[in-house]
């Protein structure tokens, strides 16, 4: 095929981070994530509801004799940890933990079928009904995650006895789905096997396994819809009839190649992008890769929130429509913005534009790290931009817009997520395409890339996203000239370029600096970012954010919480000229820059609490000075539970 | 018992409506509505639903075999269809409608039981299971407001069948509900039979009916309780398990007199409320008095929309909780703030103060009339202060909230609830007690009251609300001094007053101007309030509303349209100091004063549709100016289907 393949990302393990910001959450992750949802999954966390995740594959393989228990997709849930698992030996060999993997891995492998399906909701359930409800039985949204975590555990351990019983189950699935008369033309309800499916390609070169990943594409969508007809053939329920979405729920309410606006579900969307993505790269396909384009910029410059969350509406977890982004009513799930970074990676792996960088960028430091707790014991789905207890407390539509992140839940989609994402953190940072390094994030730690004339190797320091000043060290380099590309944040105004003590003017295209140059070991970037704060104003179409400013530093969004500010955030008003000081507390939950400002607070002189309506001329509103103090929004929701606000209005 | 009684409200028979304003609307119900609705409950609508409610009347009745069809309160359809033609009969003697009325009459009585019993639902459905589910099957509602019809019809017409036979229902109910041993200790679901009861005991004079009112008062939320109760016994639903109000969906959450704030179903809290008042008034109840004032307050001064609306969620159409009044995701639904007047014109059969006849202005002239389109033909349930369509059609949250007034539903609930309001309007306009005359409301007609020293009749002249001038004739009056009291509208600043020509200063109490004079035929009361256009603004508690004004004129709410200033109304500002000109169109649905202002728009200078955030610095507000047009709020929807919006941003 013809590959539209622009670079590729570094070997996670030939990306270590040391920096606290990053270290500090993959150490969370590594450290408390992993090993509590592996009790988690054998069901031995006390107060928690059980997961019967690996039950589920101990019955399945026969061993014991149980039903099956959990959601229709609770398989993923151990191939989620699997692949957080692989990452994490990536950077961090733990034998231990491999030993530990490596009988899980037994244990999914036992309850394989001769023909090879391996789905333990059909298995204990019934093999006869099983390819009967694609839409929305997740099978093959199970397999997906399967094999993202088979490829990883393979990559990072060599061990290929998943992988090869994962090859067997796709063959299976091959079998009764495809193109062919006979077969089901069908696709998955849940999107992931797209870019699962590509990444098996990957590692196995077999290109049957592409196909299968650009025929579930191509077929999405078309008329007639596969699964009306599976709706009526097996007489399941349709969840969405009554919605304005319908099928677009599923993104299947036309063919893919035709869609004009992210729709449906948030996270099976961006999965399907990214695959979409992942088969255009590979395929070379450019009206997939148009689509891609389409959708991207519909999703990010129309219906994302400043933190990078996606998804205005819990009804159906879902987009509503362009410009539509609600701050309280909010869904923005943390699921959904780690699936915006899957996203921008791979459309990076496209073409170096630094805006699929910067939505990365916003994504990792706002709306998904906001998910986890700092002790890496709760986590939030959704991620809103206002939060008023009172309204989670006692308004219904405002219910699932929680006010304290949550432990553990029974069917976790959310944490396992976040810990495969930062485990991988790494493979987010760089591309390499020939002889020219991207980089994409600023990560400390030290790294080597394998560039078509020879290694190059680093050491980066920075206090990013506190300020930004990168210095990049050459370690070991090429002779030859090689390109470092360094992307120049969108957030950013004004910067200086230094290579070896003499500042350049680079040549810059499409967000990133490029430097070519015979790098010799010990020679020196700096690059040295301003990183004032900044008042941000959203496009007038966005109806919640009229007269109302959102404060950033870098790529850090910054709120108002009641336990630094009281309550009545929603009476808060900032001069658009304020200045802000700031400071780094290191004490603050690992460290961060805390802001200070003026502020106004709407009164309520002249107004008792038994009056509703006044007339303006009798109750002109007064301002009372009051002092701020901004916080990180990832840090919100880690001190006594209050309001929030991300936005706050402006005079 | 100890009266607590201040002053009571004329017969509906001897307040002639004749200016336009109020007639219109009366004339619509009249001929439109009744009409219209006797079709609906014979299922004679093409295209509509069925009612099937006098279809189950035939059924229990052996006339014809039916299964029992409709909602489970679907009986109460034609009692309030009854009601209405009662009150309409009342000013516009009508002998056909009133031989179809006899006939439905007939129909009804046919299906009693022997026992008094008379509810469709479970004649047709088995008598064995009548009284088993108080909470949710409406058997207590439907009596309710059959003895509303029954009261109102036999007032019209002096033909008591009807309330013979809901005389023998209630004693039914009496001997299985009450406090004995080995009765039922329950209570209504929904309430409403409360007031209605004491109607029933105010025609009869048997305070077995006062006491079964108030029996159902005091048990209220009682503990042990006995929905709870009922609920295990029988094995019933309990829909409201997962929200945050449980069993104070039904008022029933703690005892009524221990309740501090209006919560749950915002018509059953209203329709309690008005009933507590009834109560109250007629037993002297001091705690229950208190309990009113205080749900009163919580109501109107806490928890009501500018417009009377009330029920800020459309999940359980409900209150939810202090200051919390979302102008898009609302319900205020046109019911309740019917219900909201009852409230009203109970409390000020209790004590004359202006704010209770404030109230009812504001609901009756805002968020009640905006239920019905101007042709009576299509009816909002929900009355919201802010529409956007594409939000109604793909947020789920606001997908209650319709663009347009719907048709007559099979379940119909707020269209004949408007009808016998409208019927009813001169039962609100005054007060008697003694020799003085309270006039609550100004509506253009001729009037005659029976005072304590013999019998006034004036004409009343006023084009009210769109002008504030008020002009009454004495035609005829008792030779004894007796007292006018005019209610001063709380909207008004500044009024003349003058009695025979001579410009007077009253005495003024709580709201009431006072005109004690022994009144000569032909001498007249004029009254003349400057109605300037005001700006309004809500409490700084009420966040949906900060940084907003609502435009009024007089009791009047003002809109802005799409259809006449465009769409992005959420863009619009009004300048605090701005002027409004105004002119009456007499074309404009039945006539209407019309507003026009200067005001601006936040433009999308410097904003692409694909570019969500900017610094303020460089991509600050620009405004550009705008006329405005601003209409009464109750007109809205009358054109065609675009944005909506009664607050609007002030600079």
């Amino acid at each position: 095929m013809n590959e539209k393949l622009f670079s590729n990302p570094l070997p996670i393990g030939d990306v270590r981070v040391t920096g606290h910001f990053w270290k500090d959450l993959m150490e969370t992750a590594r450290t408390k994530v992993i090993p509590y949802q592996w009790e988690a999954l054998n069901d031995r966390i006390e107060g928690a509801a059980p997961s019967y995740c690996m039950r589920n594959f101990h019955a399945a393989a026969g061993k014991i004799k149980a039903e099956f228990g959990g959601c229709v997709f609770q398989d993923s849930d151990v191939a989620k940890w699997l692949e957080a698992v692989a990452y994490s030996l990536m950077w961090h060999p733990d034998p231990e933990l491999e030993k530990i993997a490596d009988g899980a891995i037994d244990d999914i492998v036992a309850a394989q079928q001769p023909d090879g399906y391996l789905d333990t909701y059909y298995i204990l359930n019934g093999l006869d009904k099983r390819f009967t409800n694609l839409k929305d039985h997740h099978e093959l949204y199970c397999l997906g995650h399967m094999i993202e975590g088979a490829v990883a555990y393979y990559q990072a351990t060599g061990k290929d006895k998943l992988l090869k019983a994962l090859e067997r189950y796709v063959d299976c699935v091959d079998e009764h789905i495809g193109p062919e008369e006979g077969k089901l033309h069908g696709y998955p309800g849940h999107e992931i096997i797209e870019m699962a499916l590509v990444r098996l390609y990957e590692v196995t070169k077999k290109e049957k396994y592409l196909r299968l990943a650009k025929y579930f594409i191509d077929e999405r969508g078309k008329s007639p819809l596969y699964f009306e007809e599976e709706t009526k053939k097996h007489g399941n329920k349709f969840w969405w009839d009554e919605s304005s979405f319908k099928y677009h729920y599923y993104q299947a309410g036309e063919p893919v190649r035709d869609q004009q606006y992210a729709i449906g579900h948030a996270v099976r969307a961006v999965y399907l992008y990214s695959g979409v993505a992942d088969v255009a790269r590979r395929t070379g396909d450019e009206t997939l890769y148009e689509t891609c384009r389409r959708l991207w910029n519909d999703t990010v410059n129309r219906q994302m929130y400043v933190t990078g969350g996606i998804g205005s509406s819990q009804y159906g977890e879902a987009f509503t429509f362009d410009y539509d982004l609600p701050n309280d009513t909010i869904y923005a799930e943390t699921c959904a913005s780690i699936g915006l970074v899957f996203f921008a990676i791979r459309m990076l792996g496209i073409e170096p534009r630094g805006e699929y960088g910067d939505v990365m960028e916003r994504a990792l430091y706002n709306g998904i790290i906001s998910g986890m707790s700092q002790d890496g014991r709760s986590f939030f789905y959704v991620n809103p931009l206002e939060v008023i207890p009172e309204s989670s407390e006692k308004d219904h539509l405002r219910h699932h817009v929680k006010v304290q992140r949550q432990k553990w839940f029974g069917c976790a989609c959310c944490p396992p997520n976040l810990a495969r994402l930062l485990c991988s953190m790494g493979a987010y940072a760089y591309g390499v395409n020939g002889d020219t390094l991207y980089t994409h994030l600023y990560l400390e730690g030290n790294t080597k890339a394998a560039l078509a004339s020879g290694e190059v190797s680093f050491d980066v320091k920075t206090n990013y996203p506190w300020d930004g000043d990168v210095r990049i060290s050459i370690q070991s380099a090429p002779s030859a000239p090689v390109t470092l590309a360094l992307r120049i944040p969108g957030w950013c105004r004004s910067y200086t370029l230094k290579v070896a003590g003499e500042t350049i003017t680079p040549d810059v295209r499409d967000g990133y600096a490029y430097i070519t140059r015979a790098f010799a070991p010990g020679e020196e970037i700096e690059l040295v970012m301003e990183m004032p704060v900044r008042l941000v104003r959203a496009n007038p179409r966005v109806r919640e954010d009229i007269g109302k400013v959102a404060v950033m530093r870098g790529p850090v969004v910054y709120c108002l919480e009641e336990a630094d500010n009281g309550d009545n955030l929603a009476r808060v008003y900032v001069d658009a000229n304020t200045s802000f000081t700031e400071h780094f507390d290191a004490d603050f939950f690992g460290g961060a820059m805390i802001l200070e400002s003026k502020g106004e607070v709407l009164s309520d002189d002249g107004w008792d609490a038994d009056t509703l309506y006044q007339y303006n001329s009798e109750a002109a509103p007064t301002y009372t000075a009051k002092a701020l103090r901004w916080i990180p929004y990832y840090l919100w929701a880690n001190r006594d539970p209050g309001e929030m606000t991300v936005w706050v209005r402006v005079k």
